[in-house]
C-alpha cells in the first residue's frame, strides 16, 4: 500500500542506507562513537561534517544518532508532558558495585560476559536497576545524564497502552467496540472493523511494513508524514498521522496473529483523545507524571498538527522511566496512592496469547507475547518490558522485585540484534538480587 | 542591505501584512481573541480553520499569536535551559487584591482606567508583581498558567546582556576589545570595528531595518535565517544566524548613538560563546536557572545550527522572569549567595548615556536609555526593564522595591502602542506600594 506516496522521500532514505553500510563494514564501537568525541554539534558553528539535524536529515543514522537520541527536541517541534508544581518523590539509593561482576552467557555465545562489560557491547547511555524500588545501579554514558533526556522510541507505546488500560478500568474506553465507533474516519480504512483491543494487541490485519532497514518500508512514509517540519515542494503524501491512518489497506484477518505495526498505537492514541476529549499527552502528564512525582518534564515529538508521534515519540529521563515501571511492580501504587488502578497492571502484566505471538519470528523472546503495547516474556519470573528500537528499554521482572531502565543507541535498530547480550544479562542480575540476603 | 536574499520570503510576509490588516479594523478584544475561545488546535485533528503552525506560517499574527507565544516549541525546534536537578526556592505571598483598584491615567489620555481594566487593554497573558520579594499580585489569562512557558521576545536580550555583565565582571570578556578580536569572521562585515561594548549597548552603525510592520524590513531575513526548518527548495539567503551576521553592512559611525537593531544581541551571544567556549543557554542554566532555584524549566528557540535565537528566543515561566529581576533589585543576591556580581548589576541598572538614546524616537521613554541590552527609564525611582515586543516585560523599581513580570501577546508588536497603559500602571502600582503601611 501507499505505493503512489513512494516518491520524494529520498532523504529520509539516505540514513537508513548509511546506517546499514556502516553496520555491515564494522560500527564503531561504544568509546568511539561516543558523541562527545565524536565532537557533533560542537563549536560556533560547528564544523561542516559534525552538523547534525536539518538540511541532512540523517541524524537518525549511526553513529549520529548518539548524539540525536538525546536532542531530538533540538531538531522538531515538541510538547512538554508537564509534571506539574509538585515536589519530586525521591528515591532512596543502595548502589551495589558487585552487578558490575556479575556474569551471564550471551544468546547464542560460549564465553560469558560481565555486565560492565554488556554496558559498552549495547552502546548503553544509560542504565538503572531499581531492587525493592531502591536505586541499586546508575550508570550514564554517552549524550546522556540524569538530567538528560532520551527518546524512548517504541518504549512510548507502552506509556499508550497503559494509559488505554487505566480508560478501560475507569470505563472510558470500551476494548470491545471497533475502531469505527470512535473514528468515523477510519471506517473505510482497515482499521474500521478491528476491535480496540486487536489495535491494542497489534493482532490487526494490516498490509504495512516495518522494516527498519528497508528503505522502502512504509515505516519510512509512516515518518514523513509524520515529520512536523515543512514538507519539500515536491512532497505528495499523507501529511499527518491521522492521514496516513486513514489509508491504511488491509492484509490478513483481525484477530489472527501479532504482527508489531506501529500504526497500531497511533490509532489507539486516535480513538484515546475521541473518547475522552484529551490527547494522549494530557493523560500521559495528569496520570503518570503529575502523580508519580516525576523530577523531570518529558518531551513528545508531534506531527503538524500536534499529534503525538505516540508510537516512538517520548523523550524522558532515565529515573523517570524506572519510576514509571517501579509502579508497575507496585500494582500501580505509588507513594500509597493507586495511580494506576489494578486491573490495568494486572491486563498488561498478564501478556497476551503466545500462539498468536509464536508466528512472528521474535527468536530471542521464546514463549513470548505482546497485550496492550507491552511485551511479556513468560519466563520463570513474569517479566514483562516495555522495548524500543536501539535499545530502549523498562524490563519489569515481579520474581526478582527488579525494575531496569535502560536507553542505548545500538548501531542496529533491531532489538534482536540487542537482546542477546540484554536479556540472559537482566535474568543474571535478577538471579544476583533474589539471592541476596 | 541583503537586497539579494529578499526573494522567497512570501510566506513570512502574510502573517505581518494580516497582523497589521487586521490591526487597522479594529482587532478583537482580550475576551474575544482569547485562544481557548478562538479553539486554536483544539479537536483531534483540529478544523482546517483553527490550525496554527507549518505550512500556513501565519503563526506570528493577530489573534492566531495568542496561542502562539505559549506555544513556540511546539512550532519549531528548542533547546532545554536546564535548571538541574535542586529544588524550587519558594516564593512567599501576600497577595493584596486591592491593587485591583489601583487607578492611573493612560500616556495621552484624560480619564483614569484601573489596574484591572489595564490588563485586558493591554492582552495580558501574565502578570505577577513582587514587592520586597514577596508576591502581591498574580495572573494569568489567555494561553498561560503558572506551569506554562511564555514568549519573552526582546526579553531574552537583557539576559543576554547580564551574561556578558557578569562575564566582563569576571574578567572573561573584555567590553573594550573590537568584535573581530573575538570573531574573525565578522571582520569584513560592520560588526567587525565595533567594540563589544557597543554592540552591547546597541550603539553600532548598521544597515539593518526592524520595522516589524514592514515587510521588506531586514528584520524578516533574519528571521528566516534563523528559521530552524528546512528551507525551501527556493529559499537562497543566508540559513543561519552566524551567516547572516557575517552580511551586515555599516550605516553611521559605531558610538554615535543608540538604535534598537537585533542582531546586535546575536553577535553579542556569539562572542560570548566564542570567549567562553560555552554557548549561551549553557550560561544561562549554569549562572541564572540553577542558582536561583527557577521553577521551571525554559525553552531557547534556535536555528538550524542549534545557535539560540538570543534576540528574543527564550520562553520561560512568569514567576522564573520575576525571580530574575528581584535577584537584580536585590544586587545580584538571591537566598543569600551572590548570583550576579555587583558590579554587573550596578552597570545594568546605572543604565546609558540619554544623549545617545534621545535621538531613537522612544516618545514614552522620555529621557531613558539603553545599556547591556536594558532599557533604563531615568525616572525618579531609577526604574529599568527588559522589554519585549508584544508587551513582554520585566520592571524593576529599586524605590519601590518591586518587580513587575508581563507577559501579554497585545495585537500590535511596538511597545509604544503598549507602554501608554502600561508604563504610568507601573508608576502608580509604585507609589501604592511605597505608601502601603
Amino acid at each position: 500500500m501507499f505505493n503512489k506516496w513512494r516518491q520524494s522521500l529520498c532523504l529520509i532514505f539516505v540514513f537508513v542506507l548509511l546506517s546499514s553500510a556502516v553496520a555491515k563494514v564494522e560500527p564503531l564501537d561504544a568509546a568511539a562513537s561516543d558523541p562527545n568525541v565524536m565532537g557533533w554539534m560542537q563549536g560556533f558553528p560547528p564544523a561542516d561534517d559534525r552538523i547534525i539535524g536539518y538540511p541532512a536529515s540523517d541524524y537518525f543514522s549511526f553513529p549520529k544518532l548518539r548524539w540525536t537520541f538525546c536532542h531530538f527536541r533540538e531538531i522538531q517541534a515538541t510538547k512538554r508532558v508537564g509534571r506539574g508544581l509538585g515536589s519530586v518523590t525521591p528515591f532512596s539509593e543502595a548502589l551495589d558495585p558487585a552487578i558490575d561482576d556479575v556474569t551471564f552467557t550471551p544468546i547464542g555465545a560460549t564465553e560469558e560476559m560481565t555486565w560492565k562489560a554488556s554496558l559498552d557491547a549495547n552502546y548503553t547511555d544509560g542504565m538503572l536497576i531499581l531492587h525493592r524500588g531502591e536505586i541499586v545501579y546508575e550508570y550514564y554514558s554517552g549524550c546522556l545524564d540524569r538530567e538528560g533526556r532520551h527518546g524512548a522510541m517504541s518504549v512510548t507505546k507502552s506509556f499508550v497502552g497503559t494509559i488505554a488500560e487505566i480508560l478501560i478500568a475507569e470505563g472510558d474506553l470500551d476494548e470491545s467496540k471497533l475502531v469505527n465507533e470512535y473514528i468515523p474516519e477510519l471506517a473505510p480504512s482497515a482499521f474500521g472493523n478491528a476491535t480496540v483491543r486487536q489495535v491494542m494487541d497489534m493482532t490487526t490485519g494490516l498490509d504495512y511494513n516495518e522494516n527498519y532497514a528497508d528503505p522502502e518500508s512504509d515505516i519510512w512514509l509512516y515518518t514523513a508524514a509524520g515529520d512536523p517540519t515543512p514538507k519539500l515542494e515536491s512532497y505528495k503524501g499523507p501529511r499527518n498521522f491521522y492521514e496516513f491512518l486513514q489509508g491504511a489497506e488491509q492484509k490478513g484477518i483481525h484477530g489472527d496473529a501479532f504482527i508489531y505495526k506501529s500504526i497500531n498505537t497511533d490509532a489507539l492514541a486516535w480513538m484515546i483523545a475521541r473518547a475522552t476529549g484529551k490527547d494522549f499527552i494530557e493523560h500521559l502528564s495528569e496520570r503518570i507524571w503529575k502523580p508519580l512525582g516525576m523530577e523531570q518534564e518529558a518531551d513528545m515529538m508531534i506531527d503538524s498538527l500536534g499529534t503525538p508521534f505516540s508510537a516512538g515519540g517520548l523523550n524522558l529521563s532515565l529515573r523517570d522511566a524506572a519510576r514509571f515501571g517501579q509502579t508497575l511492580l507496585q500494582q500501580g501504587v505509588w507513594q500509597g496512592e493507586q495511580v494506576i488502578p489494578t486491573a490495568a497492571v494486572q491486563s498488561i502484566s498478564g501478556g497476551g496469547d503466545p500462539a498468536k505471538f509464536a508466528g512472528a519470528g521474535y527468536t530471542t523472546l521464546p514463549g513470548g507475547s505482546y497485550r496492550s503495547q507491552w511485551w511479556a516474556l513468560h519466563n520463570e519470573n513474569g517479566a514483562y518490558s516495555a522495548r524500543g528500537i536501539h535499545g530502549q528499554a523498562i524490563y519489569v521482572d515481579p520474581t526478582a522485585e527488579m525494575v531496569i531502565a535502560r536507553f542505548a543507541t545500538f548501531p542496529i535498530s533491531f532489538n534482536a540484534a540487542i537482546d542477546p547480550t540484554s536479556l540472559p544479562a537482566y535474568q543474571a542480575v535478577a538471579d544476583y538480587l533474589i539471592k541476596k540476603p
